[in-house]
């Protein structure tokens, strides 16, 4: 039997109000296959965020030894914290076979794109710029100055989407998560990731 | 919404033995969107055969004036008749937004790419060598003489493999056709295939 080398790395990226996080959450609860790659951060831990679950909780002087032994496939500093996703989770996971799930701004996947070409980036959008106005209003936990704020950067994000290999719109979640699905099993039937002497020995085993 | 330009083309070749025609009438039993390219040929009909569904019937002058006007995709000449594939009948179906499905031979299938770089070619194979040959045997309608012809020409088939997009391995034919499905699933949310002026006025309708 003909089998792949290594587990998939899917990166998730969208504008926010495209209902990224709730599509990632229903992703990992489908196969135990999945592994959801935990982010280090300088923030301090909040009330009820567990060490290794929701990220893993490091120093600023740990951080900064960790960018410079090229540790991390990509980071970035929000809000006067850095935030950075780690290259060895990533290459542990995918060499026994786990498909990881990432989720990432533009910016952090077009660098991941660059460490690993084999990678598959998905965009994630809301059907109409409407719909995302009116999902980020709903939430009303945010000022309309925030709200124009995310608007803006959703602009911004939406300009890469053309440098990722998938589109899926948003309507629904359940018809969202059944093509973030097949494009995972297409992925895996990519003939790229099959050893070509795995070829080779099928029609030498004659 | 945002919204492809045309329907896939979607090529599927694979060595006798492999269950090819079983899983393309699967495939076509599962949505009317389907489009399956009928051939033209100058062999004539055998019983039961019906113009329009098994082949188009035509005169080998007829033939060989499409070949000149280019019409064909792909053609070859086996045992005496020539078969080919017309490219108006692929274009009309895809404008339509009907996903075409090609049963064609590797050298068919790579001609499809180079005149279509946007169609998808999966290639199917059975678990082992062994099993290939197991299939070919259990047919019993064939030579032994015939069988190693068949094999002879799988091994130089599976040798094309490595230009084709997919592999799918045809273990059970239920989980094969769950895979097909995937792969066209996907190839439906690749970004190349949506049209980047969509993806700008969808951020211009702010």
């Amino acid at each position: 039997m003909i089998r792949r080398k290594k587990g998939l790395i899917i990166v998730i990226s969208a504008p926010s109000g495209a209902g990224k996080t709730s599509l990632c959450k229903r992703l990992l609860q489908t196969s135990p296959l999945f592994y959801y790659s935990v982010s280090f951060t300088t923030r301090p831990p909040r009330k009820n965020e567990i060490e290794g679950v929701d990220y893993y909780f490091v120093s600023r002087e740990e951080f900064q030894k960790m960018i410079e032994r090229g540790e991390f496939v990509e980071w970035a500093e929000v809000h006067g914290h850095m935030y950075g996703t780690s290259a060895k989770l990533i290459d542990e996971a995918i060499k026994a076979k786990k498909e990881v799930v990432l989720e990432v701004d533009v910016k952090g996947g077009t660098e991941i794109k660059r460490r690993y070409p084999d990678s598959v980036l998905i965009f994630l959008l809301p059907p109409s710029w409407e719909e995302l106005e009116k999902r980020l209003r709903n939430r009303m936990t945010e000022s309309d100055k925030e709200i124009k704020q995310r608007l803006a950067r959703a602009k911004k994000e939406v300009e890469y989407a053309p440098y990722y290999d998938y589109l899926v719109i948003n309507d629904d979640i359940n018809k969202a998560l059944e093509k973030l699905l097949a494009i995972i099993e297409a992925e895996r039937c990519r003939m790229k990731r099959f050893p070509t002497e795995e070829l080779k020995n099928f029609i030498s085993n004659e």
